[in-house]
């Protein structure tokens, strides 16, 4: 075939490809990753805490698209929140929540999919007033204890009438077990819904930690971004989960990236209802508090794993693992500047053992390292170290690694004992396919 | 049709357009960028320069692949060299040349494609030493006159003895017309040569300034990268010169960005001749010194848009303009944020003006920025101001602007009076193929 002839074929069948393509799209809705878990898991019941979702139809049709989380008074909330000069009203709202003193605690927690309530002027504001005044009425607490999440497209007024007239709706149907039904009102562009949970032991005391999120984007502002909401019946002083949940998220959600862009509206709630009962956990000394904070650490890593195996497109899903730095920040950026790197992450797609992509993202970081004292490995193969490609390094084992599905990029910088992990997913076609669509 | 039946057609046909992808490929090398300038331009004969290129076999067969200028004694010379901490053999050579007195001026420019000689342990530094003593005897100069890049595969060493072997043919061939063969020899993913140049009058003297670069991805460290080389034959004394270099690096190709990945082998040259006579252009206030810089950065501008519109992938070359900021670093910084946003690319890429997602880069820029005083037009349409959708937008508008070949996104911050302009291009499929196939 000469080449005129392969180049009309060719775009005779991509006419065709993409009509298929859009058929099995509309039939399947989104796919769900391959790197998806099998099944959403069993959560533990957290004492003072009930979930209800619902349908509202934001944006949505035929399915629930909102959610309430009624919390027992006394219940502590810490919050990690965008910091993007443009975040979203919600986010301005829990920002406004978490300064204040909080004497009656944190006693809800509203989202809603589909609309992010973001770039929308006054209107923004007044709908998350009329949210917050109206989930106070049904669920006869203070307007002052109900925090906000939104999450969907930007620039649009959120209809919150429909949220308010579902809200009695929800009030009725909360119960202990319907957390998962909460996960799935809450996912955009995600393909799964997330969730992860676990139970201890404290001083004698049953307690459970349990949490879900949605993201899969790191963001896509029209359509997902990240949200996470992670609860324990533990008792816990407001100040000590604050400080806690700033070392959890570096080592969970601020460890995850899928595409570098940062969120108008990524939210994180911990709460803390006290429902396991016992002396509220003060200080850091408290022999519980080590194993509380260990116990939300490997839930939240769970949650944030479960976000870069969504991540939009992904086929793979990357840990980074950078050890060896001046310092854990300049171990972060390096592997930040590894996991974001358009050219890795390509060449993870393509099965392709880069291993030079890795140096140049190395070399771009902007943090101390020196080229004769590096070393790469992809899974456990040493691919080069001392500045050059290893001696016993063979193409056949570096691209076995990356055959698997879940890939380990391992860089040891060798210049002092700064550590850190990221997670991230491949580049593919189905990035550009769900980001390059024009929005129906 | 069932979706399963859709689905294994699908994957049908993907085989099919693979294999033919492959053939189209192999008979046409890389497909001309739909937005490449419809010839090479005419250059000036810069007086005190002259250029040769041959095949010396590093990688490529059946093409050139070095190329070698020789400069008149005197010449002064003036660098921009990546930055990275893992940066290539030559680039550290031409830091070192840059830190020399150079009493002879810089006398030589010897370039090859193929391999980047980076990350190539001490066999890199030898083979750059024999490199410049092996030009040094064939073109009777200094070898630390001889400057050097290398563009290509990174991690192999440089089989450095193939390019002394063309040396003496390469001396044999020098010529001051033959800047557009060196500028085709140093090509790599690039699919068309890159050069531009212009005529002017310095003080009754024709004054000439020609340049030519290569790039394709910022950088795809083991295909590409991006060099420069830019001549003129005005008088222009060393350190002016470099200071020069500066201010003009930072506004054409500093202001350019195809996937933030920052090269290891980054090279920008400029050499000027004195070939054009006249006393040397000594400081600033020189009325000669306004006139050239001027001239140079038009010819640099518009190879650093060149290196954009060939940007791996691209269908669609877009200007990125950001004003109203507190400062022009601020400024740049948002506009590269913008620019550099995977969800701005793909949008871009899908003809969709999805000003949510430059209101997302705004924001995560971590720049001053105001919600409320944010304006942002595509093209002359303008589609958001004061914190929401400008009232008499239509979106239809906005999709006709994304429609054109070339775009444009403005954002004005209403803060200051900081200003910078970016050229990026959009994220495609193409990009994908590209850098996702397996090396082979």
């Amino acid at each position: 075939m000469d080449v005129e002839a392969a180049r009309a074929r060719l775009a005779a069948l991509k006419v065709e490809a993409r009509a298929l393509e859009r058929e099995i799209k509309a039939a399947a809705g989104h796919a769900r990753s391959p790197l998806a878990p099998a099944s959403f898991p069993e959560l533990p019941t957290v004492k003072g805490a009930r979930f209800a979702a619902a349908e509202a139809g934001v944006r949505y049709r035929g399915r629930d698209d909102v959610m309430l989380v009624l919390l027992e008074p006394g219940t502590t909330m810490a919050a990690a929140l965008a910091t993007s000069a443009t975040r979203a009203e919600p986010v301005r709202w829990c920002e406004r929540l978490r300064g204040l003193p909080q004497s009656e605690g944190a006693q809800a927690i509203l989202v809603n999919a589909g609309n992010a309530n973001a770039f929308t002027g006054d209107a923004g504001v007044e709908s998350v007033a009329a949210l917050a005044e109206a989930t106070a009425r049904a669920a006869r607490v203070s307007s002052e204890a109900v925090w906000m999440a939104s999450t969907g497209v930007i620039g649009e007024p959120l209809p919150h009438r429909r949220i308010e007239a579902v809200l009695d709706g929800l009030v009725a149907g909360l119960a202990e077990d319907r957390a998962d039904d909460a996960a799935r009102a809450i996912m955009t562009t995600d393909t799964f819904p997330k969730g992860a949970g676990e139970r201890l032991t404290l001083d004698g005391r049953d307690v459970a930690v349990a949490g879900f999120c949605k993201g899969s984007g790191m963001i896509a502002p029209d359509m997902a971004t990240m949200l996470a909401f992670v609860f324990t019946d533990a008792p816990v002083e407001r100040d000590l989960l604050q400080t806690m949940l700033g070392r959890l998220c570096d080592r969970s959600f601020n460890a995850v990236t899928v595409d570098g862009d940062a969120s108008t509206s990524d939210t994180l709630l911990l709460a803390a209802t006290g429902g396991a009962g016992g002396e509220p956990i003060r200080e850091a000394g408290d022999p519980r508090a080590g194993a509380l904070e260990a116990a939300l650490a490997r839930v939240m890593g769970d949650l944030a794993r479960q976000v870069a195996r969504d991540g939009e497109g992904a086929s793979k899903f990357v840990t980074v693992r950078v050890t060896g730095a001046v310092s854990e920040g300049s171990a972060r950026r390096v592997a930040k500047a590894i996991a974001e790197s358009p050219l890795v992450k390509t060449a993870v797609a393509g099965e392709d053992p880069n291993w030079g992509r890795v140096v140049m993202a190395v070399g771009k970081a902007g943090e101390p390292a020196e080229r004769d004292r590096l070393t790469i490995r992809f899974g456990d193969v040493l691919v080069a170290e001392r500045g050059w490609v290893a001696p016993g390094y063979r193409e056949a084992d570096g691209a076995a690694v990356m055959k698997a599905d879940e890939i380990g990029i391992t860089v040891d910088l060798g210049l002092g004992e700064g550590e850190a992990t990221v997670w991230t997913c491949d580049l593919t076609h189905g990035y550009v396919d769900i980001n390059a669509d024009y929005r129906s």
